[in-house]
């Protein structure tokens, strides 16, 4: 690592909510921020299109230029923060030359992270720079320094995590007030809690890439996003939420790495009493399962300006505090190649059905006799109201089976003419003694 | 800092539950840890009373000592773990000894911390060593790095904690069965969840030393024990938590640190629907709010062998690694002294009064007369019940009030007739923007 300055030089690429926020906290409350390093932090220079906005933060005297790049090219620079964002283009190049020229990197970049770390990662250690994205993953909750530092002395055995804000939220609202996706999602584009190009996060991408990493650190495997299992949450039926609860459960969407297994992005039932099912409305969380620790969960503000700063922050005063580290918590060249990793459902779960069948004599027989073969167990049953010949819903959960037994068996199902519509299928995500 | 050494070599002082499992997972698990670090780790020494014990870790060619203070002599060792326990006596002199001659301490000695932390600190930084003590707050959660590093960047404006997993545990057996807190106290100690001498835990002494040692981080002042004020759980009542459930509360200990006032171990009421009340039997919990970041909580074990040795652990892989830094997140001669918090109650806050009144007309005109003289607002009312002549609990709710206004009120209460026993008042802990 570099030795230690006096003062250390920062640059800020991309100017928007959290680059703005940053460099407020950066200028403003220098003095505040210096006790905790024995350093002084400076912001000399920023990049950002627009001079003419008005980001409440006097920056008289600090060097504006309109190529993120040309930040890479001053020699006095000590810290690049990219707040560009995307996984190319502009913020990788910039990533590439600052790490490749010394200069530290911090980023909230998730997309970049997943995609590249690895490569990054590498230039950073060759180079002596460190590269920090604590703001990458659950925005203000510190989910990777507690991971990679806080529970170092673990084996880990399970991290799962709520990880987008915006899910989490429609899912939220969707069970509170019974109304379906579609209808959902509009409100919260209204609201700005959803972009007007919802599939980043509705279709479970940007959790993804969030997954992505955390798997890497908890596993110390090289960050891979292809391994990753995407799911998203276009196909939760309103449905299914009274149903879930009825039988002492929550849907949410969780992101789930277990050692040596393919990390998933699932939509799945979490038990009512569960810490997880009790994280609501655009609260991130992450539960980290340790074979000394037990259990421990981060809940926080997975986003916003204030709550990615903080993260920010918390980058700049470990490198400052010359407690930087390495991004993955080993030596890049120690991780296993994600190629390691098992492209598969994972062990047996239970898993909870919903059946639209036709209510007469002989129907239920013929289900649980399919299920029988396929060697997969009823544990709970739930049938409400009848309509003799019509269409009625018949909900069941599962014990432990594969994903192959009850995909087999369902396609069996969906065969039959008792079966009206496509049988709908969700992991139930029991805490892991259980498992 | 000393320089780097290609291995760390470990003294362990006491080989309890949580000792023998450091020296397993260093010992077992040693290549593993090392990869975390780029050092070896070495347990090269232990000292403990019994050499007979079975303690499921070959400790052959480490070498024993009758004396923990014999540690402190080899010069070459590294790191010593302090697992004595205990304020004064052997633990300080142990650990005295240690940081005096440069050698690195970690500990999970709460106690020790909350009366000596400052002259520990400065030995510490003055012979350019590390003293960490994770261990010695929230087990297993991470609480201290968190609020150290990973909210460095928030001016923190309030930290609020369930510190003691035996008195949440006794007063969550409290609300689900109604018992008394005796009884439930008696079950805790067949249960092995309380001690036998349970003044430590139920009169909030533990609690009170990790509650010290969190606000000298969250505010930058010396730690000082004498500077808490403390109350414990056995003046809780049973009949207090159905109550306070109508009322929509949930009553707990909780530990509540704020810029400059006195920190206090409080038994207050929480919204049943606020995160810390939904912490429930022998988890601990930390809430930590921040000025950029809004809340952060974290949740999980707070005693035991493995979750306390994985906190010892991630502090000796910090050493390793070489992110030690400074046991209060800043230099030792900048923290301020503690005569520099304010000896109060902090700001008005809303109440929860119990009175044992005689059922008889006029009796609440009386009372909210009272109040009203003392300038203190109802905002719940509860009376069930009807005892025409009789005692009956009269239980409210005031709207934001001084400790000050609150006891004269209850003072002049006290002295009517027609209040049959001594007013009941707890605090009621708002979530921070409400507050």
């Amino acid at each position: 690592m570099p030795k230690a300055k006096s003062s250390l030089k920062i640059a800020i690429a991309g100017l928007g909510v959290v680059g703005a926020e940053v460099a407020r906290q950066v200028i403003n409350r220098g003095d505040e921020l210096d006790i905790a390093t024995g350093k002084q932090m400076k912001v000399v220079a920023v990049s950002a299109r627009d001079r003419s906005v008005d980001r409440n933060v006097n920056l008289n005297g600090i060097d504006w230029y309109d190529e993120p790049s040309q930040l890479a090219e001053r020699d006095d620079v000590d810290i690049i923060v990219e707040m560009v964002g995307g996984s190319e283009g502009v913020a990788l190049d910039l990533a590439r030359a600052a790490l490749g020229s010394g200069k530290h990197v911090v980023t909230a970049n998730k997309a970049m992270i997943a995609h590249h770390g690895t490569e990054l990662a590498q230039l950073a250690e060759a180079n002596h720079a460190h590269l920090m994205f604590e703001a990458a993953v659950a925005g203000g909750i510190p989910a990777l320094k507690t991971l990679r530092e806080g529970l170092a002395g673990n084996k880990i055995t399970r991290v799962a995590g709520i990880l987008n804000g915006t899910c989490n939220y429609i899912l939220s609202i969707m069970e509170t007030t019974g109304r379906d996706f579609d209808d959902v999602l509009a409100d919260a584009q209204r609201l700005g809690y959803a972009e007007a190009e919802p599939s980043f996060d509705v279709d479970g991408i940007d959790a993804a890439h969030k997954l992505t990493i955390l798997a890497a650190i908890a596993f110390g495997h090289q960050p891979d996003f292809k391994a990753v299992s995407i799911q998203g949450i276009r196909n939760v039926s309103s449905v299914d939420f009274a149903y879930a609860n009825q039988l002492g459960f929550r849907i949410k969407l969780v992101g789930v790495a277990e050692p040596g297994l393919m990390p998933r992005m699932q939509t799945c039932l979490l038990p009512l009493g569960s810490q997880l099912a009790n994280v609501n409305g655009v609260l991130n969380a992450v539960e980290f399962h340790g074979e000394l620790v037990g259990s421990v969960l981060a809940v926080g503000p997975g986003a916003g300006g204030g709550a990615t700063s903080s993260a920010v922050l918390s980058d700049l005063i470990d490198i400052a505090a010359g407690r930087g580290g390495l991004p993955f918590g080993q030596s890049i060249n120690t991780l296993v190649n994600a190629s390691a990793i098992k492209n598969g459902a994972g062990p047996d779960k239970p898993f909870y059905v919903r059946l639209t069948v036709v209510d007469q004599p002989g129907v239920l027989a013929t289900l649980t006799g399919i299920l029988q073969k396929h060697t997969i167990s009823i544990e709970g049953l739930l049938q409400q109201g009848r309509a003799p010949g019509n269409a009625v819903a018949l909900v069941m959960t599962t014990h432990e089976t594969s994903v192959t037994n009850l995909t087999r068996a369902l396609d069996e199902m969906e065969k039959l003419p008792i079966v009206k519509a496509k049988p709908v299928a969700m992991p139930i995500l029991l805490a892991e003694k259980e498992a």
